[in-house]
C-alpha cells in the first residue's frame, strides 16, 4: 500500500524543500535589470509542477543524504528548463503556453533569447558556487545533449521519414537528460558509489521518455481545456512523434502522402487533423505508444526497486504511476 | 621600440597555440547531429580576428605561463562568443554579419537560438573537463554579464533618455566582461595571485569598453566595404551609443525631437542619417568618444606598464594601440 493517494501528497512531503528553492528563483532572479525579474517571474510563476526539482530533492532523500542539501541545485535545475521553455517558444513560434501568453509574445523574441540565455548562465553560476565538479559535469552535459535533441528535432520537423530510433535520440534530449541529471545530481549530493549515481540517471532517462510519449499522445488525445494548448499542436508544427511514426509504419501509400501533405502545410484543418486522428485509432498508435512508455516505467520501477524503501522511494514510485495515469 | 609592426606579427608569435584552439573547434563541433557542425562552422569560420583566445594566451605567457595550456580554454571563450553572435542575429534580425550573411537568414531563427545554445553548454562542458572553479566561476559569471548588458541595451533601445552611465554597463556586459575573462583567466592558468588575477580581468575590461566605443565612432564615421555592415546600422537599430548620447547632450530641443522621431523609425533614409551625422561632427561627438576610449586604453596600459617585460607584453600592447588605430 502506498502512502500516497494523491500526487499533492508527494510535493506536500517536500514543502519545505521546494519553498527553498521557490525562495532561490526571487532571489537568483534579483537584477537591477527590470526585465529579468519581470519576464523570469513570469514564466517561474506560470509554473509547472516542480518536477524536477521533487525528482532531485526525492532522490537525494531516498539515498540517504539530506534533503535540504538540494534545495539551490533544484533551483539551478529549474532554471535550466525555464531557459529551455523560453528558446522553445521562440523555437516553436508558440502563442500559449500552460494556457498564459508565451513570453515571446508579450516581449518579443529578442527577450526571451536573451533572458533565456541569463537563466542558463544564472544557472551555472549558482552550480559553480556549490562548488562540485561532479554536479556541473552532470549540467553541463545535460544542457548539450538537450540543445543536441532540439536540434534533431528541428532538423526532422515535417519529415515522414522520421524512424522511431531518430524520435528516441529527439525525446532523450529535449525531456529525458534534465530529469536524468536531476535524479543524478540527487544521487552525487547523497554521496552514494558512482554505480548508484548512474542508475539514478537511468531511472531519470526512462522516467523522462515515458513523460514525454505520454505527453504526445495527450496531444492527439486531449482537448483544449486540459492541457492549455490547442489540439494537435505537434501536427500543426510538423513534429513527428510516435503516434504519427508508427501510423505512418501501417500507412497505404495513399495514406501516408496524404499525411505528408498535412504536415507540411503551415495551416492543418479540423477534416485533415481528424483524417490522421482516425487513421491513429485505425491502426491502434496511442495504444503503441502507450505500452512503450509503460515499457519504460517498468525499467525506471525496477531500479527504485533495489533501493531500500523509504517514505521518499513510495514518493518517486507515486510520480512514475501519476506520469502513466495522467488523462489518455 | 616594438618588437611588432603589424597586427598579423602579433598572430604569428602565438600561431602554434591559435592552430591548436583552432582545431579544438572543428573537435567540439562534430556532432552526428548534421547541423551543428554546419552552422558552427559557418560562423566559427567567417571568422573574426580570434582576440578573445589571442588576449587569454598572450596574458598566460606573458605572467609566466604554458602558454599551451591555454589553447582549450581559449576554444571555450570563443565558442560563448560564437553563441553571443548566434543570438544577437536573431535579436538584430541582422542580415548579415561581416560581409556573409547571417546564420539566421540561412537557417532561420530557430536554427541559430539552438546551436547558440549548444555552443554555450559546449563551452562549458570543455571547461568542466579542465577542472578549474576559479575559471568555471570567471565563465559563468561573464556569460550572466553579457546576458545582462544585452537585456539593459534592448530595454534602452531607441531611448534617447539613455545615459553615458547606461552606455557603459551596456559596454561592460557586451564586449567588455569576456574580453575580461580570457585576460583573468589567462592569469588563473598561469598561476599567479589573485590580486594579479584581478588586474589582468581589469586590463581586459578597459581594453573591452574601448574596443566598443571605437566599434561605435566606425558605425558612423566608416564605409560599407571596410566594415562588411551597412553605414549607421546602429541609427537604424535603435541603439543609442555614446556619440549619440554625446550628440542629444548637446542638442537643441527641435533638434533632439528629430533624433528621437529619426532612432523610432523603422527604416533610416539617408537625409536621416546625414542630420545625425552632421550633428555629431558640430558636436564634435566622435572626437569624444575617441577621447574616452583613449582614456579606457591608457588605463589598460598602465596596467601592463606593472608587469615584467616580454614578448608577450609587447604584443598586447600592439594589440592596444591596435583597436586605438583603427580606420575613423
Amino acid at each position: 500500500m502506498s502512502s500516497f493517494t494523491h500526487i499533492n501528497q508527494v510535493f506536500e512531503l517536500i514543502e519545505d524543500e521546494l519553498n527553498e528553492t521557490e525562495a532561490a528563483f526571487s532571489r537568483y532572479l534579483g537584477s537591477d535589470i527590470a526585465l529579468i525579474p519581470k519576464i523570469g517571474e513570469h514564466i517561474i510563476l506560470s509554473g509547472g509542477k516542480r518536477l524536477r526539482p521533487a525528482l532531485l530533492i526525492l532522490t537525494c532523500g531516498m539515498l540517504g543524504g539530506n534533503r535540504k542539501t538540494g534545495t539551490l541545485l533544484a533551483a539551478a535545475i529549474e532554471f535550466i528548463h525555464t531557459a529551455t521553455l523560453l528558446h522553445d517558444d521562440v523555437v516553436d513560434e508558440a502563442d500559449m503556453r500552460r494556457g498564459l501568453a508565451a513570453a515571446n509574445t508579450i516581449w518579443g523574441n529578442e527577450a526571451s533569447v536573451l533572458v533565456g540565455d541569463f537563466l542558463f548562465a544564472m544557472a551555472f553560476d549558482l552550480a559553480v558556487d556549490l562548488g562540485s565538479l561532479a554536479t556541473l559535469k552532470s549540467l553541463s552535459t545535460a544542457t548539450r545533449r538537450l540543445a543536441e535533441g532540439e536540434i534533431l528535432e528541428l532538423m526532422k520537423t515535417a519529415d515522414i521519414t522520421t524512424t522511431e530510433d531518430d524520435y528516441i535520440k529527439i525525446v532523450d534530449g529535449k525531456t529525458a537528460i534534465l530529469m536524468a541529471t536531476a535524479c543524478e545530481t540527487g544521487a552525487i549530493i547523497a554521496e552514494v558509489k558512482p554505480n548508484l549515481q548512474e542508475k539514478m540517471k537511468e531511472f531519470g532517462l526512462y522516467l523522462g521518455i515515458a513523460f514525454q510519449m505520454i505527453d504526445d499522445i495527450l496531444d492527439y488525445s486531449s482537448c483544449e481545456e486540459a492541457l492549455g494548448k490547442t489540439i494537435g499542436i505537434d501536427l500543426e508544427e510538423g513534429k513527428v512523434t510516435l503516434p504519427l511514426i508508427h501510423t505512418l509504419q501501417q500507412a497505404q501509400p495513399e495514406e501516408r502522402e496524404r499525411i505528408e501533405k498535412i504536415i507540411t502545410a503551415d495551416y492543418v484543418s479540423r477534416p485533415d487533423f481528424d483524417f490522421v486522428h482516425e487513421l491513429m485509432k485505425r491502426y491502434q498508435s496511442l495504444e503503441y505508444t502507450s505500452r512503450k512508455a509503460d515499457s519504460y516505467l517498468k525499467k525506471a520501477h525496477a531500479i527504485l526497486n533495489e533501493i531500500p524503501g523509504s517514505l521518499e522511494r513510495e514518493a518517486l514510485h507515486f510520480i512514475t504511476d501519476y506520469i502513466l495515469n495522467r488523462d489518455r
